[in-house]
């Protein structure tokens, strides 16, 4: 049984998909693309032989011939696209974050949950092979009992200022991946403590945001972690995860594009890591894809949640505080307050 | 402008060219497939999407609708379809070997000289991201004057017996792919001496072959070179290369499929390599088939001739004779005698 | 010009220096060694063949023959040896801390400079090779204007529960090491947050001390750093320390035994770290003792101060109020109530 | 029980067993040194606090205070030392190679056993902690049935032309540490073929000797094995070994003086390896003097005998008819010819 779907969004994240489900993905057929600039959406059309597309999102939304909608475009529109896929019955995939507003987020899955329809959210680090080592090893008892964990998540470039200023912040809009990774490994998380400054670039400060962080976490497990984010590193892509238990630990490394080493009178050097999302982690854009098509073909539950699209954006809230007034905040304060 | 193609051969193989032709290389139309076995064409055809199946291979190459042909059938086919697929004017890509006998060899080669088409031959490890960095950093002057070079090379298990029995033995079928690499990276060699045994399985000495072998080469710029092959692997696919000279060595690693290292009581540790030569090299049989394409799309010359196929099977004839007698062999006399 | 010296405290760490001084340390004669144990005194005199023993300090501290003292006693007797060390007019090397209280500290420091003596405090990991090239690195530039520092330091098992109880507790016993190494590398640091748990062994927390922390660190020059502490390490001793900065990182990696992997059929294993301090920083003490007999030798200041051996212990007292009052606390806090 | 020493030859080497013996060796008493040029005698005792020196080694040889011998001075007078020093019934620790005849040699061996003392040989590289992981890894049975050995041994940067005259060649002088390791880790090799050639330096080729060479070997037991040798090595001393067999691989990397790895905008690097043999090398000089005083003390075998001190020159003998006669060569027949 095959899955139709529409993407809504032909700007970069929406052409990954695109890629992925015309030519990686079982059971997939990619029918239609929508762009509010027509143009993006010709072009993707073309580029991915989608037979059809459409300047107008409600179109896509509501065309008959579609299973599920894919929705990748700028983040104010996500719960307004969430709402109405919902009422026209369709399944959704929506990139992360769904919104930087709890309440909007709690009407979106509201309109989920009366429609019956199923919501996946666009965490696709969980399906990086790396990550998904750590979890297995977590899950297996290879660390034994968790007690630390250990994160560096680290952007080569700073986006555009443009970009910046409605991105809702870097907690909101880079560390939100590093907090879904918190959860994934070792659970929900009960209070936040972070430093942040605005080492790379001034301009950035005078946008009202941070570039360089460290943030500090205590899962309701008992453990530790921390986080650090920097949006500039100059020999590119830095993730790496480690997680310390009782029983050991699991560290994951960089990923290169060569295994060669070149010894020369001065130094041993290899290449430079993957240079930025794209590369890094296109496989698991496939497989978070993957997965999705196969849950709705199967009538399995989806992987990623409503509720781990919420999540992830209460810890960027409380992260957001805690910088705010200097004080560990919470989760269960931010989560009240809303 | 796109370019036409069919594929001989519906084995293992064969489904890796049409899995890339049909979604990584822009450009190529793969409009046909053909094997003696027609369940496996038809087979192929359904997986991949193929418009058209046939069990007779020569209804294939005669096709008017193709530009191109890739033979992907048994090696002993090899001359026979090289020599129609010129004749009736299509460009071949051919996996290697060409053949095992060298006068087979030139009358192929003659054909397709005689044809005026484009040959290119199967050799896909050029194109693994850690031997073009190699390639590279010769080229660049990175290492001065290349002084030694050493492959190891190790399958994980040996093949079939039935299949030793017609692979025309380790040099011809294994070691033919580090004879290559031994020319991609240093040029031509000019002596061969082998020593090599059964070690891993008696049934293969049986069956008149060795299964671990170690060569010392020559180069006629007056480098020496090294390649180990062993038949079996119980820590899976090990494919390693060292160039080594004046200015100082490049050295490439196997690749893994994450990058965690769990440390436990007993050890630290990280997960096997990839397995075997689908998992390790898949993006080199896709970039070969793109360069293929692209060079017949735009009237280049093809990266791998006629003459990088027939070369390697003189070395595994030096290197087969030097088994045999026992001492050195140069090239000269295997060209001689041929 | 040669340097005569006596080591008062034969336990583990006076017998370290003892045989640093013995075999390793031009210049050093090691004349004298006193323990209130005798037997002690006694067993590590016959062992490094020291040509005096004396079951008591103050003997020692008064001998005419001696230039310095080396001070490895337990850590309530540091200040009154240092005192009495320097009335006598002796230069002295004390272990770390010179003593958990800060008021006691400046007594202390004020006798040493009251008598115009030399005071270097056993920060030895500043001497570690590793901890050189990071410091090499960043004093060099070589990492532009350095942003966050993360501290891993991990015991491979926790001290006995007695020594727990009279430690400082592990802000003052572990960590102490790694806030010198804060300074050391990035400079004074002006804020800290700690969080911390009894994750290891419930009879740690029983004697009022943690096993597990995790810290955050505003330095003066606006970096950020964490410090992440464990008691308990099953595959040994972990020490590793990144500086990422606006041109780069520098991250060292643990030291080992052996450079074997070791490939199975299960996974590519090697061996376990160095297992703990005496083995992965022996040189490093070998180091700080050098330096210390050069400086006396030929006048120049020791590496490490009085005021450095000060100001962690200060950091570890702000570490101490966060845990204690859920709230970052600034040193010019903890200095000021001091 | 102590043993007393004499060590005949102040030189490089000489000195570096005085330093190991005087500060390293428990039970060792170095009581004194000999060397032809009175001023290195005379330096090395000062340096090392030797009490006695002489520029007469047979006094050293003859002095009733000695129970052995450390004959450090150049190869050609190492079979009279042996000789003189079992006659006057010295135990003996000898520089390898014993001679580069074999018959000398034979005459050494001969009165080492009418004298029934014991004879130590120089290969220190069996106790470097890398190469004594790899023993342990093929008797543990760790790699199941050993099938190949790959030795990759260059050196930073070839020795004086003066020495490279009378050294005996490359493979009597460089390589026969590889041949012991052959030996050391898979037994006894019964048949070498070398290929070989001066790649480094013309000068090297006047003087009669090769600086670059290649050499494959069968062994007894049916393994095959490689050693590649260079005598100059940009990015320092390259000593890498590699043990496969049926059950999986041991392998060894370098050795490197940190650990730290500096990533810039360029690329990741980190330090080149330990500089030659006594950076790389120092701990196998103090392990192997300290099993040399102990099997003294205790009356036992020493580890490293006459018989191996002899073979590998045979196997030199052989490598270098191999490179004479462009085959094969058996080591049955170079014995039978000696």
């Amino acid at each position: 049984m095959s899955i139709s779907l529409g993407i809504i969004g032909a700007g970069r994240i929406g052409r990954v998909h695109a890629s992925a489900l015309t030519a990686r993905v079982p059971g997939a057929k990619l029918l239609a693309i929508a762009d509010v600039f027509a143009d993006s959406a010709r072009a993707a059309a073309r580029d991915f032989s989608i037979p059809d597309y459409t300047a107008d999102p409600g179109e896509l939304i509501n065309s008959g011939a579609l299973d599920a909608v894919v929705i990748c475009s700028s983040t104010d529109t996500h719960v307004r696209f969430i709402r109405e896929a919902a009422a026209a019955g369709k399944h959704i995939f929506c990139e992360k974050p769904i919104d930087q507003d709890l309440a909007a987020i709690d009407r979106a899955l509201a309109a989920v949950a009366d429609a019956g329809v199923q919501l996946q959210i666009g965490f696709n680090r969980r399906f990086d092979a790396n990550h998904l080592r750590l979890k297995r090893a977590i899950e297996a008892g290879e660390i034994g009992v968790p007690h630390t964990l250990t994160i560096i998540s680290r952007d080569p470039a700073p986006p555009p200022l443009d970009y910046i200023k409605v991105s809702g912040g870097l907690m909101m809009d880079m560390m939100i991946h590093d907090f879904d990774m918190c959860r994934y490994l070792l659970g929900e998380v009960s209070e936040i403590f972070a430093m942040a400054d605005c080492l790379v670039d001034p301009a950035i400060g005078a946008a009202g945001d941070i570039d360089t962080a460290k943030v500090l976490l205590r899962f309701e497990n008992g453990a530790l972690g921390t986080i650090e984010n920097s949006r500039q590193t100059v020999y590119g892509y830095d993730q790496r995860v480690e997680v310390f238990g009782s029983g050991g630990a699991a560290s994951s490394a960089n990923v290169y594009p060569d295994q060669v080493t070149i010894s020369s009178a001065e130094s041993l050097r290899r290449s430079l890591p993957l240079h930025f999302f794209l590369e890094r982690y296109y496989e698991s854009y496939v497989t978070e894809m993957r997965l999705f098509v196969e849950a709705l073909a199967q009538d399995k539950a989806v992987p990623v949640t409503g509720e781990d699209g919420r999540v992830p954006v209460l810890m960027a809230l409380a992260g957001m505080r805690s910088l705010c007034e200097r004080r560990p905040v919470k989760l269960a304060e931010v989560a009240a307050g809303a």
